[in-house]
């Protein structure tokens, strides 16, 4: 399983707090994979501020990982691109948000990636990427799939 | 904690199982009133297809719940009735949706009570609603607030 | 076979005649009832403001009857509650307005139930409702199945 | 009384028979033909693939036909000339579709030439031409209007 | 005289106060009704969550009543059901809001019911229920009509 | 206090009196003055034609007015000057329209200024005014200011 | 130099009289071809209710005509091909309107065919053709160009 | 009669003569007088780039001009109160412009004041003054009314 | 196989060179059926003005020709009818356009028909056709068909 | 060279200090007047609040200055009247704002004048109109102007 | 010259083969060298999912090449950058697609890249990479330019 | 100080002169950092096609510069990643740019990043980026901040 954040995650804790809260990325990636563990699954982590690196890193995800997480940022909601790579590589993928982009500017109510994605969970902070974890492993088990990719 | 929802969600397993799964919504409720439990807290569940009833349920919560898990089915999309409640209750809710709204047509893509969310969870099937809950009793948590009633 | 009415319909026959004619809702389904009976099936008639209550009546439809008249009054303008409705109980549906409102205010110009209705019938008053009926019968028939209930 | 039939449904019985059928025109017009004749009606019958044709046919009528039945086919979507025909021949006309436009693509959902009729029936397939031509007839008798020309 | 508040009305006094002040519903229909009192005019008071429960109140109030104050809330921005009823009852109705709608969020700058409404009064708070009153009985007696009903 | 009134408003009981009545803008100016007077405040009352003007008048009320009554007349639905002008003096503004605008030509609509604004009377004819004041008056009163001035 | 009209003004003097007035199109024609008499210039004058047949007539018109009339009708606000063509010819071109379109329906304010016209005279019914012809010779003899053919 | 022309056009015959010609207003005005005379009308003429001396103007007019042409400029497309100003006085109103603004940007393509105008000539350049009276003295002398003042 | 062109490219070569170059239509047809009986294939040449009549040429193809070429002009951008036509006859059809239309004025960027066609070629001038030929004659024997009728 | 300032701006430093500023208009006026001197030109200033005297004030500059500094204000957004005294004068224009429009409301994010102007300049407070008299002064400079006047 | 693809697109012949085809892009490539080399030209190839080295590709062409093939993938619908790129450059640009995007999702019926691109070649799926550069090859040698480079 | 120049912007001097002029971005960079030198501050200089590395390089600077000069190129109108990068490091940034965007394309009349933007200098070719290092110098010690950094 992968995990993928994109642009200005990496500032993530000192990012407008009052909206993104003051856990690091690599304090919930830390944490992901520790959940990770627990769950018998094992889960890479990156983060790219490149629009072009995400597709290149879900390109390299096929045929290999069983399911993304993915936290495209502002590229969320502009990305055609994002929603290409999704459908090629033909992945169950989380859309993951820290905030809840719905109750946020008119602009982030559109979701570019969301008609290639599975499910969206949004609004709990770090929380949204173990809940997003959680529910993946729990689908793809549902559907005797094997999520230890 | 409460769980409501609402129009045509009582046909459940019934209803186009292709999109929205085989469960029905007491099998649902059934799971979620026993993870609830798991978890400490407890849960009332409600359904009902009036815009209104769902107003008087969330109206009634004020004061003795501690959060609320909405799946507001097709008023989502139309109501801002229902967003006015949630501002005027001012408990944090969780909009739950089985299927992605957002990778369905575009009249499921706007969420009149999004701006007045905290989070939301959709696409997991049954699951949403479970997840939802374990996400809201972690972000009561990590505030310090019980989030046993 | 089931006919439902909306909002205000009720009111026919007092209600804006030079649009909406003076016959009563009654009266319209007095000759619906007698009409079907013609035609050797069984209708039963309903009204009702609320679009909840509406949602009701369409869910308890299924499994028994063998198709809806539906003129769900302004609620066609703006209820997907009521499309949902119509998508999960998998009849066939007739919308049936008195007035055509396609001639009318712009508001009037979208139907959001059309796309889980089967056909229209709009702008011959009362006998919208009979020529809708007859429609319905013609159509179950001419797929070999039984309109009697 | 006339029926008018627009650009490509000369093709009806052909022409993609999941959404039309599988009726031809012909068989359609000789129905509606026998029908008329019960209701002590006469009706001819015109198709062409031509809007200015359809306008020429529309204006011919004027003094001499009791009324109009018109499938636009995809005039309908995008006629000013054909609503402009209607409302200078003051003819009442019936709007009649072989599937239900309003649920199928967006394009089909606007009818340019709705405000200039009295009524629609629509989605019945070829069934809709002769339940048009009922309630025409209907509607003209109740006015007191003679429908047999 | 009628006046109907709509859905989450109830709460006054308790929601968001910064926008629609403290004072409860109870209280402003209290000074309602002393003032309808002074004016010589009588008017009742009602409150309810449901879309329908309001249209079915409209049509009760046909024939007895001499006007409408209506408060419809979040319905006024939605619900055409509302428009309709207050067409076809034919009586004058003024909207009444707490808060100026226009001044806010920019769904609450289209009032679907304002087409069908005499007057409105806005921004005022409690105080709009009283001006509205007053307003609605002097309209009437300079048409030389009895408000007293 | 002040009140003002935008172009064309010279012309009342002259223009189109089935929309704006019979009174001319000398009597409601007349009638407005004396209900100031038994309130216990004094009104200043101006009309112009001329945007600028009136930005010139609102720029000199501040410091000296305790609110605005303004009627703007066409520029109520254009001019951004007049907000920005309300918004600059910070002075209490009741929007005033003798009919009712929402229920107009799409065009009227939209109130430019109605986010600078505290309320809005509309569609009492001239009583609009004397509505406004007492409102206004009213308003001051209970926040303990003194709306002599 | 040539007039022609587009759809349905052939009723002219038939058609809603009350937006178009009572003069037939022969009329409008022969006071036409006498005032172009008078003007010393000739005009072939022609009606069609076919788009192609306007584009046909148009095509021919090049070289030969020093100008054109054009009363487009329905197709002035839908017709890409005639734009094109009165682009392709390259002549000067009036547009000709009986009514004010722009003072009509929302439809009617659109002109495709405008970007490629010289002018416009709308509004004085069949006297608008005649001020067009007067505007064109007059526009063509200040540029020293002969309007006689 | 009058004519009034308002921003911009005293800098006709430097501004932008490419679009707008070399002939100064005055030089036009002159022309309409000396048309005007014989045509045994008068005209006063008239120029201000004032949004509300225009409104001004027009209320002046009323009960004593028989008509007026206005070239209304920039304020065309954005003045809602000269619209209601024409509707006010209610007198008949010629649009007039040099250029043909639907061949131009997007935002010339509405006219507000177009539903206040009986007819429209535009595209002759200072021609287009002497079209539109001669038009409008045919209009009043068609209709029995006397053009002369 | 059938290359059909719609309105004005009669005029090709005389018309707009700048934009559509100086080659003639027949010079062009004469051109495409060179490389047609080179590449073993027929190909028969129709140019009209006439919407119906692209719709009845494309209608008579139906179960005689492998393919079609269709430049349809300025009806590219506004006929539902053709895209009907094309949709009933289920041929592949390669849309054709000498200049780029994307890259022209906005109204030209969106094809009505595209949805109904195979592939366009867009911008070679004249050499559009034969590339479209091209492609198609492959196209069609990639999939085993045969492309000479 | 000239400075004009629009609507509201006679305000400044009263006006809502947290968007503007507190600097006075005409502090800011002495500060430029002073910065023109040491750059060896002159600059008058003028300030109004009526659309009408900018496009006066304008129309006088033509011939006699080298460039014009523009603040319109709230006229920026809605002025097509402004925009068309600046081609008509064409002089080179710095449209400049004290705060910056594209960061405020949406209604803010429209330039109607900004197709006339040269340059920009926008957001830093009084410092704006010096940053724009530097900027204009060196375009001219390095066209080799003289922007002395 | 040089053939440029951009995101997802070296996915090809893995990624939904139902709309892409089956065959890669490096198989698409040698095809592409062969028929350049068998037109006397020469062809770079080059893939990239990112946008901003795409421009740098573009960029490094100028001077050199002789034309560009851009196959943009989801940036057709994106990306200016592009489209300021291909403008900067100048070079005659043919846009590629091997589905033809007018007739899929709405989202891609806007390309940004088509104002500044000669041509157009889609839908022919791999095929259409040739097409395209045999029509830039012939438009090249039209214009007597060498396409060799 | 940092100055980032986004995509094409490399191509200065070749790229468009008519709307960028002849400067490279090398010439302006040596004024720029002389200039700094001059008002005593240093600034880096950056420029890149690619939007993930402006937003690295935006990341990098919190912390350690005292304000951003950004020319974002096309990145301006499409990139929500940059508007969040911006306000995640909350430094004062200048929007800057050569041309006038508002006066070009409609599609570059929208910034993406304005809203994140202290101010903006758009307009003045090269000069632009040095008004506004000496804008934001100015502003940055009126604060008593130190723009050395």
């Amino acid at each position: 399983m992968a995990c993928l954040s994109g642009p200005n995650l990496q500032l993530l804790g000192i990012r407008e707090p009052s909206i993104y809260g003051t856990e690091t990325l690599d304090a919930i990636h830390a944490r992901l994979v520790r959940r990770a563990c627990e769950l018998g699954v094992t889960v890479e982590v990156h983060q790219t501020n490149h629009e072009g690196a995400l597709c290149d890193l879900l390109s390299e995800l096929r045929g290999r990982a069983s399911g993304v997480l993915l936290n495209a940022g502002a590229y969320t909601h502009t990305s055609i691109a994002l929603h290409d790579a999704l459908r090629a590589i033909a992945l169950p993928c989380v859309e993951v948000h820290l905030s809840n982009p719905d109750a946020r500017e008119p602009f982030r109510r559109r979701s570019r990636i969301a008609p290639a994605c599975l499910a969206r969970v949004a609004g709990f902070g770090g929380e949204s990427y173990l809940l997003a974890l959680e529910g993946l492993v729990r689908h793809l088990r549902a559907l005797g799939l094997d999520p230890s990719a």
